[in-house]
């Protein structure tokens, strides 16, 4: 895999939708948008293969003959999403099975472990492989598309599943144990009893309903895996990635990412979103692999899928853009070229009308591709550097979703509070496994962590230990990595390093809540509260109402070298501001004052840093700058106070 | 078919019911009454063939002798829609199945394709024709009942679609190209691989499931016309009917009308409900044959399905009855005669109580068919002649069905919004096909006509061209008649003659809105914003706000000797009234204004016209009349102010 | 069956799920608490008989002995409600089916009907009566575990509602004629095609609907009789008795409690509720049997099934133990002791924590336990006697959900209006079935019986007749006992007696409402408003608006030596109240003016009585005793008015 030169700029385009006297056509207006990079072939597998075991690839040879002359590089997509009609006819079991037996799905609900799919699957990007190993146009492959976690109940997923448990729990009593199945008198005594959690089971284990999400998220990583396998072995030198769907958290990104050079997302914001959710996960993304991830999908038209579809303001995809490229992105591909006139994607969502004339965003894109021309190039060389994580544990929503406790806890929600608090204080987070080196940052958030493994606890400990900050969110610790209680107080298996003994609590409807004081300031407070009993722990806030007025809400503890903190409140914004404002004061963490709807964040290498300043408010703002620096879109010295137009950004380049 | 004497009135009655020593006073008391016309044998099936091809007529004959020996005249029903159980019994699958593959539904809902029931329904229309085609009492029949387009997935009926798709697009690629398959790589390389778009197709085309609509739509009316046929093959001298649900958007009246005399509905009025849905509804049947029709039943009780029951207050069945004959109605049939005392339907909704003693209505029953003795010899010869039309486009309402991509778009409510302006205007419509003779209209409204076929497109082009005016609502024009997009400007086909580019649009939830001026006036305006570039049109009216505030809401384009209109905004009455009554006024249009809650139509004949005055209001209201004329219920002369009591009617008789 | 000394206090305890090790600390902790009985072998089927046919007694004989020898007795339950996994493997069948013919359900969903179940169910019955028959410690038995009617569309079930029917019904022709199967033409000539109202049966009748939950629960009661008679074969000297859900209206507990010695329920409160939920559960099954029942699973920690969870404040456990007490229990027993780890039930929800340690309830139940040493010996020889009756009919309810027509009403709230009054007055009612002997009470409150049989016309008819006073609500009487229709003036059966016709009616949706007049007070109402011909009562109450005004609401008539009100409005409590009141004064009941939130009951024999004065309220009230008193907590004399703190207890023993 090469280094790339520059931020990538590129767009999704089907040649195989449009007649071939217009190619031409669309790969000389891709030139005027500045566009290098095109991804093809995605969803095209009827076009590949129209019939079983015909191959035929000479139409996307000759456009890629046409567009690479024309010094555009090539991105193929394995298309598996898409299956063809003759495949579905002849299998009809390729597709996923739902709890009721019911072979029922839509686009790209396949069987991950059926060995009819598998084979086929196999085949086409065997060949396909092959074919483009050496094509000098073609840089790197995306595979499948929008991956998912099917919950697939068939027969070949039973075997597999019973597999799976065998592996993670050797013999049928380790398996009975993890999950308790003594409760309500449903010990296994044959391996063959065991069965996927189906709506004919009567009884459903909150233990088993995690292991089935476990399961089906590795199915899935395995279907991607065999494909990445078969093009490594073909073309070593091309890139690998996948496309995530942007919050999707029924598939483990960290495991998926493995194999894969990067991973990449499909990001479509909405027009009157913030930008929190975005850079939340971009923050993820790129922590998955730790480095330069890509938006392999970025909205520039009309949503296709929504109860209503603003038009998208002037300067809006231009923000966007620049918003994945501040997060980490060295690639954002439009999607899409031309605007689609089939089945349920027909809205305006191409940089070309239906017509085949640009659209607004299509000049929008030619500003941005001018304006990289500029620093693109130095910029793909610098990365961003997190001082803080938010932990962002898979295991953690999929025991929760097994075991739906209350039904105001949100687990997005609870990270977001914590996230956007972040964003407040001018901070970037890694969002990263609580199994992650933590070593590197000053302070580490662990949000609702109730199920804590071993591997867990000797990490946040060690991590504590040699002088972390760990900050435990409410509702934490006392669960085992099997979604059952530990028989010990709570929070279990944090109680050491926190300090403290949860022992009630309260889970409030909207309708009520309680209060705590903090630093003198009186909070309201609801969804979880925790009552700390506190051992080692200092005492930070305390109730004010009901029986439990006075105890603990929420705790320090000074554990070896570092300090723990127990915050046992959720649902208060103001709260959640002002804790970690303290305590990213106490770890002088550098924080920058912004004007709400401001995101700013840094991209650097040893040289130099980028720090870009996004402002989503349609009016006009003012930033103060830490020192003088460089606007690079401007090419003109700044300092000191500087203004933002509305829906603009300000790229300030400051020297090391 | 013999031409009636007087507008009919009758009621719904089932013998079978009820111990043949009551028949004789239920006779009495519907000639009391003043009862003409009854309508029988519907839901009889298990009466008239209580086992498989055993038939008994003689009940049936044996009231008819009875009933006509007292003057009534006799409806047949074939007794369809309620199958009896040996036959279900026998044969499971003549009930549809779901897209699960499951056979599952509620009354009436068999299959049209079913060759079995074909057979046994063929059978007893036979049988029933042969019998009753020269028994003097009948004068016409009743097909089925409230036939619905029931969606069935069998496999007679996979084998139907694709014979249906074979008719439609001849071959293969014909229907690869309508629907677009190749994106998301659905293409078809053989007819066997189309299917029904059931829940295992993993990836259903929105064209796929407009054709399913209609081919579900053409199903239920052959399994009508096969009815049709025999009964006209035995009994050419009898009408023939069916009675249709009131709002049904899923069967095609236009289609299902084409071999019946006359067409009937089931007119069941909300208490609180303002009369305009009912008046929509009797402006659309009455337009699909262009002439008089019938309700065939007539609320005239407690509602059986309904999560409350309003008491129906003194004054409402005579009210409904009126509002019936006064825009087209023929014939009107109470439903039902006596109060049924099982199952589902046990609420008091006969014209007697349970215990076979008058209800309330049934005297009211009495007054109208009184007051009818006076003019409805006279009023049988005239009919409703509308100068304007409103599109009511079935294919329109099944492609946004197929394709929701608005939550808050609503095809009824948005057609109620020019509906309503038109009842304050008191000018009536006719609700016609997009392919309907418009010559004869001085105004025709297209609210929301996406798709545009070149027959819609070239009737739409005549009329304007030859002096028409024509109102093109928003989200008008882009799509194929296969529910694709055209591959030219919005709003495709209808851009020359409205004389504007359609270039982007906004799709507003509740919680936003944008304003436009029009005449000097601002209206606040929702749902769906067009933004439109006038080419050769004119602007009438300009948005306010956001980024393109001053760009065109509604144009007006001069086209040959005509005019279209382009109204790109929804959702504000108060605008649409504004813009009907200007264009009515420059249209030359008679407008009637009246108070809140007054409802006017005209029947007219050669010599004279009756003009109904209907009042809603619980409180009395005064119009003013146009000319001196009869008021034909109270025989006196009326002019200028005239006063209506609450719930009351006026009928004034005007001489040419 | 031996008569207990003093009111039972226990917990429910599963040495199955916890190391022998731990038996012993257990036990001793349960002595300290004052628990006297344990529930044991409840779901632990899987450990009884871990293999097909291998039974495993040995590890509950050992427990057994040890508690025991402690001192503590036992009741076991037979452990059918978890089947365990082989018995599944082997037979999936012996899960209910769903009306789409799925096998499908959650725990205890079981085919009461299918053979192989009973099979296998009645021999592990066996095998325990036989082995406990006659241990010592072993006082009675709980059958199974909160039964439910599961709707199971089965075969087997198939051939067993045939037979009920035939049974009730005799010949098909009875069956056509109770369901009205004329009705949409449903006649059956065949008993085969009579089936359950199965998702495929197009037109399921409200009368079949109706059959079915009763032979449902029918069912259900043949299940556990089986269960019954197997057990008193072998231990005709240990109690019986089965522990239902609070509000579970699917199952008859009249016809479920014949062969039971006493019953029991489950009593889980909401924290924020107020207590008549429980006292009216409390009312009717301690009316079910006429005699004292137990609560077998009394809540002491946090909810494992629920949308939020309130923390359980001091006082609450001991308040809700008494609140049992005072209605009728003589038993209560803890749910549960240790807190589960395991699935779906992992909150603290014991009264020891996971850890083993007691949590905060183990205190209260020290308390209850020491404070009854002073008074429970005598408590247990007293009864609750009601003077007041609440009729409370499982198949009236039946019959409006399969027949619901109308939204607004809701069958538990409309009782809970007329039980709340009582509350309020301080009057105990019985909650008994519209059969049972009603002559021993002052008043009789019948809302909404609409399905009137001849049984209870008779009965109804003598209570009144012999003096009675009876209290008939809206919508009342129409109905024959097969859910359709009487061909005679509404309230049908119920007219002699209430002296009134029923012409007409309103059922209101939330947004309107009527007013009624009643001794000079008007009150808004709503719901269901009757419109009264008054024949031989009189009229107490007249509404005020609409063309009804005028028309009687409310009756009263003088009929033999009793007088029968017509309570022909719903939906207000103030009129609820004023009206009972009224009726109390003249029927002479005894009322008890109380603060909101006191709950007042009392327990007597011969010699004395003990009245229990419950306030849920968190702050302190006052009560007034109608005499000298002394209170048995406090074992000091109290008289006049006394005090009672928040969610506390005041308990005085008077003499007679």
């Amino acid at each position: 895999m090469k280094q790339a030169e520059t931020i990538s700029i590129g767009a999704g385009y089907y040649p195989d939708h449009w007649p071939r006297e217009r190619w031409h056509e669309d790969i000389n207006l891709m030139k005027e948008a500045g566009i290098k990079v095109l991804r093809l072939a995605e969803l095209s597998w009827s076009f590949l293969e129209p019939r079983e075991g015909e191959f035929d690839f000479a139409w996307l040879d000759d456009f890629i003959a046409l567009a690479s002359g024309e010094g555009l590089q090539i991105i193929l997509s394995t298309p598996i999403e898409a299956s063809p009609v003759w495949l579905r006819h002849k299998h009809p079991e390729v597709v996923r099975t739902d709890s009721f037996g019911r072979i029922h799905g839509d686009r790209g609900m396949h069987c991950h472990n059926n060995s009819d799919f598998i084979f086929y699957v196999n085949r086409i990007v065997t060949k396909m492989a092959k074919h483009y190993a050496n094509n000098p146009a073609v840089i790197g492959w995306q595979i499948d598309n929008e991956l998912r976690n099917v919950d697939c109940y068939c027969g070949e997923c039973q075997v597999a599943f019973r597999n799976w448990l065998k592996d993670r729990y050797g013999f049928l009593g380790g398996l009975n144990d993890a999950w308790g199945t003594c409760f309500w008198s449903q010990v296994y005594h044959e391996w063959d009893e065991v069965t996927l959690p189906s709506a004919d089971q009567l009884t459903i284990s909150v233990s088993q309903k995690l292991d089935f999400t476990r399961f089906g998220s590795d199915s899935t990583v395995n279907h991607l895996n065999r494909q990445v396998d078969i093009i490594r072995s073909y073309a070593p030198h091309h890139f690998i990635t996948h496309n995530m769907l942007g919050w999707y958290p029924k598939l483990n990104a960290y495991k998926l990412a493995e194999k894969l050079d990067f991973i990449s997302w499909d990001c479509y914001p909405h027009v009157d979103g913030d930008n929190n959710i975005e850079c939340f996960l971009h923050d993820h993304y790129r922590a998955v692999k730790g480095k330069g991830h890509w938006v392999m999908e970025q909205k520039n038209g009309y949503f296709n899928y929504s109860d209503y579809n603003l038009a998208i303001e002037p300067g809006l995809i231009r923000l966007w853009t620049y918003q994945d490229i501040a997060r980490g992105s060295d690639g954002v591909m439009y999607y899409r070229w031309r605007s689609n006139k089939y089945s349920g994607e027909q809205n305006p969502n191409g940089l070309l009308r239906h017509d085949g004339t640009p659209r607004r965003p299509y000049y929008e894109v030619q500003q941005v591709t001018n304006e990289l021309e500029k620093f693109g190039s130095e910029l793909i060389s610098t990365t961003v550097e997190a001082p803080v994580a938010l932990i962002y544990s898979y295991d953690q929503m999929w025991a929760f979703e097994a075991h739906v406790q209350y039904k105001n806890f949100d687990h997005r929600e609870h990270l977001l509070t914590y996230y956007r608090q972040l964003t407040r204080l001018g901070i970037t987070a890694d969002l990263v496994d609580p199994t992650a080196d933590l070593s590197k940052y000053k302070m580490v958030i662990a949000p609702s962590m109730a199920m804590i493994s071993d591997e867990i606890h000797a990490n946040f400990t060690s991590y504590a230990e040699n002088g972390g900050c760990l900050i435990i969110g409410a509702r934490s610790g006392m669960k085992t990595w099997s979604n059952t209680t530990h028989e010990m107080a709570w929070p279990g298996l944090l109680g050491e390093m926190a300090g403290v003994a949860v022992d009630e609590f309260e889970v409030l409807p909207d309708k009520y809540a309680n209060s705590i004081t903090y630093n003198g300031k009186d909070y309201p407070v609801k969804v979880w509260l925790d009552m700390l009993d506190t051992k080692t722990a200092e005492s930070l806030a305390t109730y004010n109402e009901k029986f439990y007025a006075g105890r603990t809400a929420i705790s320090k503890n000074n554990f070896g070298k570092g300090v723990v903190y127990y915050a046992g409140v959720m649902g208060n914004s103001e709260l959640a501001y002002d804790l970690l404002a303290d305590i990213a004061k106490e770890r002088n963490l550098s924080v920058t004052l912004l004007p709400a709807g401001v995101y700013v964040s840094t991209r650097s290498n040893e040289a130099c840093s980028y720090t870009f300043y996004i402002n989503i408010n349609r009016e006009p703002v003012h930033v103060i700058l830490p020192e003088d620096g460089v606007d690079v879109i401007q090419e003109k010295k700044v300092s000191g106070e500087v203004g933002i137009e509305g829906l603009d950004v300000l790229i300030v380049k400051f020297s090391k």
